[in-house]
Formats: C-alpha cells, structure tokens, sequence
C-alpha cells in the first residue's frame, strides 16, 4: 500500500490555518504548517485504511452541521428527521454496496461498512436506524433468503420503499438466541407459517424501527413442522419476514406493536415491541437459504447439525457487529478530536512566571487522560480495518459459501469462524473503550462537557448501549475466551457451559493453544526480539508482540488447566466454569488486544511516509505501555515483568505524553471528522 | 451507639414477603425471612448513621413514584415540575435545618446535609435545584453574610420567597476561583458597588437558577476598593447579593442572562449565563463576615492574609461539596438496589441439567460486576457519615469561629482544614463510584437499562456532571494530596504550583509523612496485628488497615523525595510538578481510601448485632480485596504484597463474592430505598 503523493493538501492545510486555536498560543512543536498538514494527511491515509474513498464521499456530503443532533426535538421530531436524513441517504446511492450486484446492488461490503462507521461522526442515531434497515434488516434477507426473496425486497430495502426491522431480542430472551420463545408453526392445509408470541416474555423487544417506522419485521421464532407422518416438532430458531403495518401505519391483524418510548440517547431510533397472535404468513417468506420445510410440511436443510445451521445462520449475521464496533470508533475519535481541541484552548491555573495561565493540555493528568485514549483509538482504527475487509472478502464470496449455503471447504470454514470470534472481541473491546472515552471527554471539558451544546453529553447518551446490543459485551468476550478453548471446534457451538467445560477438558492439550500463524511483520519482528523480553528494550516491536502473545498464551494454558483440574476433582461443571468465568473473560480480552496490536504495526509496516511512521512510533509505543500500565498486576504476578520494568513502564507512559503532546492536534486532525460536525461552542469560547 | 430492637421491623417483613422476586426462585441461602428482615433492618442502622430519624422522616414523605423524573417532559415542564416539588419542600419545613437558630432555622446542619442527600433516592434534579438553593445560595448567605443579611434574607431563603442562585463560576474560570475577573468597583460617592463583567470569559456559566428561576444571585466578583487617599486595587475575591430579576421574570437594567440549554442530564435545572454591565448595588450587599468597606471606601477584614482570608471564605462553603458527595453516594446505592433486584430476576442460558435457565445473579461475571460495587458503597456510607458528622460539629461552633471570624484557636483552625481535605477527597471518590456504579448496573440491565422507563438511563445522565461541579474530581483528588505534602500549611494555599514544589522541598522531611492521630479502634486493631503483613491473614482488620496506610505514607514520602531530588537537579518548578502529577494524584486517592476504610470499620466496631456485624465483616473483605485489587500492580511493584498473596486476593474476590451472594437482596434492601422510587418495568418483566 502506498501512502498518497508526498505534499500538503491544500484543502487540510488552509483550513489548518484559518481555524488552529494552537496559532493563538506559542507552537509547541516544531513543524512547519506545511509540515504538520503533511503529517495529517498521511496519518490519515493509514487510519483511513482500504475504503478511503467511501470515507472521503461520506466526509464530504455529511459537513453540514443540520446533520448533528438537535436536543430541542421532540422523540416524534426526532425520529421523523432521522428517517428524512435516511431517504435523503437512500436517494443518494448509500446503501447499494451492501447488496451483492445480482440482487439489485452494487456488491461491496466493505464500503457499506465504511459508509455506515463514518456516520458515527455526523449523528448516533442515523447510524443505528440506517444499520437496522440495511445492515441487520436487508442483512437478513440478503444472507438468508434466496433468489425469491432478493427479487421482491432487495431494491425496496435499498431505496426505502419498504421499511423493515429485525425483530430478534425478546423480552425474555437477549443473548440467548436459541431460547427465543417466539414459534413459527407451518400448517401444511394453507401452505402458512402461524407466528406467535406463546407468552409475555416471548414479547419482541427493544427493536428499532418496530415503534413507528417500519412495515414489515424480519422475526425470529421457533420453527415448528412435520412431514406426513411426522409429529410437528421444533427445528430450531429460522427467521421470517412479517408484514406488521399498512399503509396507514397501524398494526395488522394479530400485531400489537408498542413504543419503547424515551431512552438513555438515540432519541432518533424509534425503538419498540411486537407481539404476534397467530399471524399467518405465507410459506414463502421463510428465509430459506439454510433450511425449508415443503408443502406438506417435510423439513429440509443441506446442514444436518442443528446447532451448525443455527450458528451458520447467525454468522451471516456479523455485518451488523463488525459495523457497530466501527461506528463506535468513530465516535471514540469524534469525542478525542472535540476535547483535544478544547484542551488546547482551555486555560486554567497561572504559569509559575508570568501572567498567563496554563493550557490544560500541558498539565500531564490532562495529557494521561487523553492520549492513551488516543493512541488506543489508532489501533483500534487499524485492527477494525482488517477486520472489515476481511468481512468484506468472506462475504463477497472469494471465501464464501458453496451453492448449499455450507462454507466450500473446511478451511473456509475456519476462516467465517475466526471472523465471528474476531468480530465479537473487537465489538466488545472497541464499544467499551469508545463509551469510557466519551465519558473521559467530557470530564475533561468540565461543565462545557456537560452541555448539549457541545455535543459530547449527547454522544454519551448514544454510546452508551453500543457496549450491550449487537451483543453484549460480557457475552461476546467470553465466547472469543470458548472459542479459543475449544479450539474453534464445531461441535462446541450451543453446547451447555457445563458441557462446554467437559469438552474442553477432554481435548487434546496441544490444540488448545494453537493459533492462527503469524503474519509476516509479526514473524520478522518476533524473529528479531530476544526471547527473553526483559533482555529487550521495551520500545522494541518484537518484544511488545511477544509480551502480548505470551499473556494469552499463558492465560489459555493455564484456564484449560484450571478446569482439567477442578473438573477432576470431581466438581459440578457448572460450578467449574462459574468460578473460572473471570479468567476465561481475560482470555478473551488478552486476544482481543494481542490482535488489535498486530493490526496496528502491520498498519505502521504498510506506510510509506517516514515522518507519519515515525510519530505512528510513537502513537503505538503509547498504546503498548498504557495496555501493559492497565494489565500491570498480571504482568507483575506471572513473572512476565520485572519490578523494574513495571516501574518503567508507569514512566514510560508518562513520558511518551510528554513527547506526544506537540502532536496532540495533529493527531485528533488525523482522523479527519468534517468540519461542520465539530460544532462546539465551548470551541471558540475558550 | 445501639442498634434498634433485636426484632424484626413488620412493615420490612411484610413488603419482602408480598415482593420478594427470590421467592420466585430456589432460596439461596438459610435465613428464615424473619432473619432476613431483622438482618436488613439491622444493616441500615449502621447505613442510616447519626440522622437516621432524618432519613426516615424523607423516605416517607418520598415514597411516591410521582417524583421520579418523567423523560416526556418538555425542558421547561421539567424545571417547573422541580420548582414545585421544592416548593412543597418548603411548605414542609425541609430548609429550615440549614440555617442557625437565631438566622430564622433551625440549625442542624447534618440534618440538613443528610435529607439533601436523600433526596437522591427520588431525583437528582430536585436534590442539585435543593442544594443551589438552600446549600450554595443559601449558604453563602448564611456563612458569608452578618446579621443585616441573616434578618434580611435567611426566612425567605427558607420559605422560598426569595429564589437565588450561586455565581461562582464563569465561562473562563471554573477550578481557578482565585482567578475569577468579575469587578465589584466600590464607588464612595453613591456607597455602591458596581458589579462588572470586564471580559466575555468574565460571564457567569453553568450557574444553576440563573436561566429562568433566580432573583437574586450570589455573586463572586473581584472587589476593588480603595480608601481615602488610596488608589484603588483588588481585594481579591469576594461575594454579593446582586438582584437579577424583576418580579416579572424579566432581566433588570445591566443585567442579561441567558439559557445553557439542553444538558446531560438534570432536567429540571435551569442552568443558565449572567453578565454584568456597571450593576449598581447598595454597599450593605457585600457579605461582610470576613472584611468589609467603609463609607469612605476603606477595605478591613479580620484576616490580613489575602489568600487566608480567600480560603476561609471558601471553606465555608464546603456544605455544597459535602452535599453533592451524598447525594451520589445514594445514587449509587439506588442503581445497585435496581440491578441487584433485576439481576434476581433475570435469566439466561440453560442451567447444566434441567430446562431451568441461571438467574444472571448466579454468575460469577455478574457477581464481580455488582458486588464490589455494593461493598464499597457500604464503605462510601460510613465515610459520608463520619464526614457529615464532622462538618455539623465544626459548623455548629462547638469547633466553630471565634467572633471575628477566624477559626477560635489553632486546633480548629487545623480541624477546619481537614475537614476541607476530607470533603474534597470523599467527594471525587464517591461521585466517580457513583458515575462508574451506575454505568456498571445500566450495562448489567441490557437493553432494559437503557430504557427510561427503568430509571437507570436517566440516572445515568443526571450523575454524569457531579464528577466536575462543586470542584472538578481531577482538581480535588490532587488538593488532597497537596494538602498531605505540605502538612497542610497555611501559607501553601494560594501559591503557584512552582511555589508549591519549593515550599514542600523545603520543609522538614518528618512534617510530611506526619498524619492525624489514630482512633481507638484502628490503634486496637494495629496493635493486634503483625507489622510484616505478609505473616498475618488478609482478613485480619489490623493488616488491611496497615496495607493501606503503608501505602499512603509511602507515597507521600516517595512523591516529596521525587520533587526535592528533581529540583535540587536544577528544573524548572513547574516541570517538577508537572511530572509527579500522576503521583501526586495518586497520593489524594490512597489517602482518601484509608479513611474510607478506616470509616467502616468504626462502623462495624459500633454495630451490635452479631448477625449483621459478621455481615458487614464480608462486605468489608469485599471492599478491602477488590480495592486491593485494582491497584494491585502498585502493591507488587512495592513489594506491599508479593506474588502469592497477590493471586490470593484476585481468588478472594471471587470467593467473597460467593459468599456474599446468598445476601445480595438484603445487601441492597438495607439501603432503604423507599419502594416507589424503584419503579422499574423491568422488575415485573423479569
């Protein structure tokens, strides 16, 4: 990859020095402003990744500040505006690459992702109803239905004539999915599923779109069917489409809709409840790529295991994750870039000599606060960059699945269920730091942070439910902990956690910590460290990969062995896996965070420009020693570092913000949120 | 003190039996309820602390859902809902305890501090709309102002004739008082002050009232005077009763406020903006308790240090800063009742045998989540009691000022001062466990914590601010270690950060690890304990105690030797400060939590009841191994614990949590969160 044309943009550089609050205090770095505005561009470049074009269009049609939420609306005002923001988005071409180019779209996953991250900078609220429209309701016609559900819905899911929801959460059922109470009973005499919500908590729950907006749900429910001859049993949860509204906006026959009404943020989704009273749909809108049931009720499916169908299903799935994990980036970077900026022109305290008083962001609590978060948010960008254009080519079908709807070969196979484990801990990872860093922005801005004026109290109440939907985050950081455990082995999957412990217990030891091999710069660097990583210098690359690895490394050896031995002395294996339930979350989370610093050095390896590596460097050393300061104990109490490495590393950290500082605004500039979206009165007030 | 009657209270007995979710569910532990309910009756005795009536008196008057906050409301229904509730306050003597006897109160200030914090259990609105009123405003009037000021206003404050607001802060300045530059210009001809906002940054911000509610205002301005032959000059920053309001609610001449709009949180506060042009006010509007102006425009106070005579102005004010720790600690309190309940309730995944799913509650992860939380809530209770105790004693002069204002003798002086260090410590650590807390129950609860309707979302946005106002956490927490650096000399107080360094590096150097005196049962407890404490049990009260002030001291005196070797090297002062900044920090937190700790173990020595006292014993575990815990790698680094010990305590947490689990319903039901208050749709959902 290289990096673009070796010069200012003229664009970044006159904005620069119209609008830098910096040139009102001495310049702290020693750039030139041709300089520094080169050095944006090519950091911007690295974060801006593959799909750098769709984020330049996305940038350029959304610097408008009517684009940003308005507190003063009602709920209903709310979500009409955000329906209008949508339509204008449709009529625009927004949501073509989401659908394969045969089905009426333009067939690029990638910049469908992309696109819907970077709306994470104008408003939450867009981003969650365009994802619920065409990532998670078009997603599941699109990677469930077959040929005569993408004729009829595909066009009309992308131009808006035809609203939908994905209807899967029930009230007594979240990350439960197999449990949802929901039936779907196929009465062969009129060729009909009957959908039904059996019992209160069978209630579909917290769906976005379902209060108001949408007219059709795309429901999740218990399918329940017989051959001739058969006793109709359940076949496991399939997903229907179910017209819920008419044209006038009121409930079918058999559907009551309701209103979640005011929530902590997304004021703009109009979220909701379903419950269905023996609705009748037709036969046909099952979406029957995995499974069908015939006329006479026989059911059928080319994937034999019923819990390999139910989570091939759901694998189709991941878009909506992948694209919530990168929109919470997003706003990560939106809320750095809003209180960097304020803590450049933000005074308070004198300076020792003089008159003058003390921009907060030379003060080092100041620069702790934020720059970690900052350099966290590089890697993070870098790590959800591959991991959308590794959605993009498992879905775009270079490795997809054969003409059953079963992965080609096993290899593709491991490659979708490495992508889910990959999806689930990078959701986890990046929604809760994207929701500790809005909060950290805002106390870093004081009172002005509080105002919805400058927006970050208004990102805070729209992050926050980033870290439980598409999956919580508890859940997903556990499941990347099992996966690894069980080494992705197939028949794990919708295993009871008792059962879930015996099977591991009962692997081999070796697979256990197998991994997925190295990329090349990870095997060069690791090549060139000292095995021993307290013989290295900690700045070097090897020995911070190595540190990472071994941390997950050591913590997957030593779970297996914690249940291997609790479960031999004869203890419940429930009881097995509750009281290691912590040590299987750090599993989860030591991977998460040795694969999102991968991803950034193989970032910093791909770029051309020597001055924007350099200070990448930097950026990541920062991120090493912050993730290293925050994980100390476990460092400390396996041996993996030495008292006086640890003390280091605290004065590392410090240090590194010391040399960071004069960057502080090239590097939020770096992550090139429109102009117009960054309107903040607390700005220019000072 | 004594604990009530060894008896179970009926009315507790009775709620639990009709409401208890767990008798839905296997019991899980061997209580009968009569037990249960005598153990929750005996645990918020020691919760309740010394106002306990004052408790109970505000959760009956408070046990109405009708004074939850209702997202529907438009901003200005939501300010005139909370105006009237503070009305109906009034009418029912709720002020009156605030003020002195002879000033037209009543005079029990912890009364007053601890009904302001109860109302945090209903809305925090109300509480922050209460406190500006009667705390702040209120407060500047009664601890400022003399005589001419208590006749003329005190009743009125009471009763709500006259509505103030508080106008300290401004767009520029906000930790930095000192710095304010607001003008109060003594003009001798008309014996006026002229109040001034010289600047844009000079505009009042933030200030709770001003938008639309507040007649008056309590204004700190820099007052500038200048006897008969003297040139003028500022006196530095004092406070004025400036009318802003006509009875119309119409700006008068000079004055212009104006609305900061939507916020955060905390609806039903009209925050708004005020600046000055040339105001004229009468001269007996200075509050004149610490130094006044003459006819002829001579300045006098009692205390002729500038910076004295400012931060003993500002010391009593502290009420303020008392009250909003409370109030989140009860905020706190309540989202854990509202999760631990749901968390009861609430089921998912199969168990390992059988079709039953696990209440979340039975999960470790969800354990580890909620429990922690509790039990430093617990710990948090105790120090918020002892804190209030102490301000009533200082406040109601048996440690109160002499006649001229000055604190009677040194010894009060001292108490003062602590009682200064102690409030600002206590409140950044308890308002950033509650802002953590109740980000921790929202997520606990899922989607169902993020919908209004279960109170959490909201709390959420209201709790968010209490971690800047009243003195921003980050300001705080390091005023508390500078206070411990500098033996809390006075003439520290108002010196530059430089001067700060130099004055610390040149004290003795057994000045500072010198701390105040021990109480008795932490003398007892030491005495009983080994002083290596590797050799004594870590549940042993004595070694937890040890641990944490082995800290302390030895982070006050690395932090002292830091800044004298890095300046005796020749840096600068400020860089020197600025480096040791993060140590600093951390010196205010470890000092913060000793006395929180050693808070709660005067608690348990001083309940009687066995049964909760073992209890509370588990709590206090709980709250040692998991503080101990999360600043683990500081301990190791230390070689405060070594390695094994160190595993010991993560295992601990766990095992704690184990067995505090069969007690988390009551934990939470000793709270006393009145039953209306924890209206939830989520509870019967389930």
């Amino acid at each position: 990859m290289a990096t673009p044309i070796e010069s200012p943009s003229t664009t970044v550089a006159e904005t620069d020095v119209t609008d830098d609050p910096e040139a009102v205090t001495p310049p702290t770095d020693d750039l030139t402003s041709d300089e520094r505005a080169l050095l944006v561009d090519n950091l911007r470049y690295v974060l801006d990744g593959r799909w750098r074009a769709t984020r330049d269009l996305v940038r350029e049609s959304a610097d408008r500040s009517d684009l940003l939420p308005d507190p003063s609306r009602t709920l209903d005002e709310a979500r009409t505006r955000i329906l209008a923001e949508m339509r204008e988005l449709a009529q625009n071409g927004f949501a073509a690459a989401g659908f394969a180019a045969d089905h009426g779209g333009s067939g690029d996953v990638g910049a469908s992702i992309t696109a819907i991250e970077m709306l994470g900078y104008a408003d939450l609220s867009l981003m969650v109803k365009a994802g619920v429209q065409w990532g998670l309701f078009g997603g599941a016609v699109e990677n469930l239905g077959t040929a005569r559900h993408h004729d009829r819905y595909v066009t009309a899911i992308i131009n808006l004539d035809l609203l939908g929801c994905f209807a899967m959460t029930e009230t007594g059922h979240g990350s439960n999915v197999q449990a949802l109470e929901t039936t779907a009973t196929y009465d062969a005499a009129t060729e009909e599923f009957v959908i039904d919500s059996p019992t209160p908590s069978a209630r579909k729950d917290y769906i976005g779109g379902a209060a108001e907006h949408a007219q059709v749900a795309a429901v999740f429910a218990q399918l329940i069917t017989g051959g001739p001859g058969e006793e109709p049993s359940s076949r496991g949860v399939h997903c229907f489409v179910v017209p819920i509204r008419d044209e006038n906006g009121d409930d079918l026959p058999g559907v009551t809709t309701s209103d979640c009404g005011y929530k902590g943020g997304l004021a703009g989704v109009d979220n909701g409840r379903i419950t269905f009273d023996q609705v009748r749909v037709p036969a046909e809108n099952l979406l029957n790529r995995y499974a069908d049931v015939e006329a006479d009720g026989t059911y059928t499916s080319p994937i034999e295991n019923p819990n390999r169908r139910f989570f091939t299903m759901l694998g189709t799935l991941i878009r909506g994750r992948v694209s919530v994990a990168a929109t919470a980036g997003a706003a990560g970077r939106k809320a750095l870039t809003l209180a960097t900026r304020y803590g450049l022109v933000r005074k308070q305290f004198e300076a020792p000599e003089g008159t003058d008083e003390i921009v907060v962001m030379d003060y080092l609590a100041h620069q702790r606060k934020l720059l970690p978060l900052i350099a966290k948010s590089y890697a993070i960008a870098c790590a959800q960059n591959e991991l959308t254009s590794e959605l993009h080519e498992v879905q775009s079908g270079s490795a997809g699945s054969g003409p059953d709807g079963r992965p080609a070969d096993d290899s593709d196979a491991g490659r979708q269920r490495q992508l889910e484990s990959d999806a689930a801990g990078l959701k986890a990872y990046a929604t809760w730091h994207a929701s500790h860093t809005i909060n950290v922005c805002r106390e870093a801005c004081g009172g002005a942070g509080y105002l919805d004026e400058n927006q970050l109290s208004i990102m805070r109440g729209d992050i926050d439910v980033f870290t439980t939907f598409e999956g919580d985050n508890t859940v997903l950081t556990q499941l990347v902990g099992k996966e690894l455990l069980s080494a992705y082995a197939d028949d794990v999957q919708g295993l009871s956690t008792a059962g879930w412990v015996r099977f591991v217990v009962g692997m081999a030891r070796d697979v256990v910590v197998e991994k997925t091999a190295a990329r090349q710069v990870v095997q060069t660097l690791l090549e060139g460290s000292d095995e021993d990583t307290e013989k290295s210098n900690l700045t070097n690359r090897g020995t911070q990969i190595r540190l990472f690895r071994n941390r997950e490394d050591h913590l997957i050896r030593t779970c297996a062995q914690r249940l291997r031995v609790a479960l031999d002395d004869g203890n419940d294996a429930f009881e097995v896996f509750n009281n290691a339930q912590d040590h299987l979350l750090k599993v989860g989370r030591a991977r998460t965070e040795r694969v999102v610093l991968e991803a950034f050095i193989q970032a910093i390896n791909d770029c051309d420009s020597r001055s924007a590596a350099e200070v990448l460097g930097k950026v990541c050393d920062l991120f090493v020693y912050s993730a290293l300061e925050s994980d100390l104990s476990w460092f400390l109490m396996h041996r993996q570092v030495s008292v006086e490495r640890a003390k280091a590393i605290r004065r590392g950290v410090n240090e590194l913000c010391t040399e960071l500082r004069p960057h502080a605004r090239s590097l939020v500039d770096a992550f090139g949120v429109p102009e117009e979206l960054l309107g903040a009165a607390m700005l220019s007030n000072g």
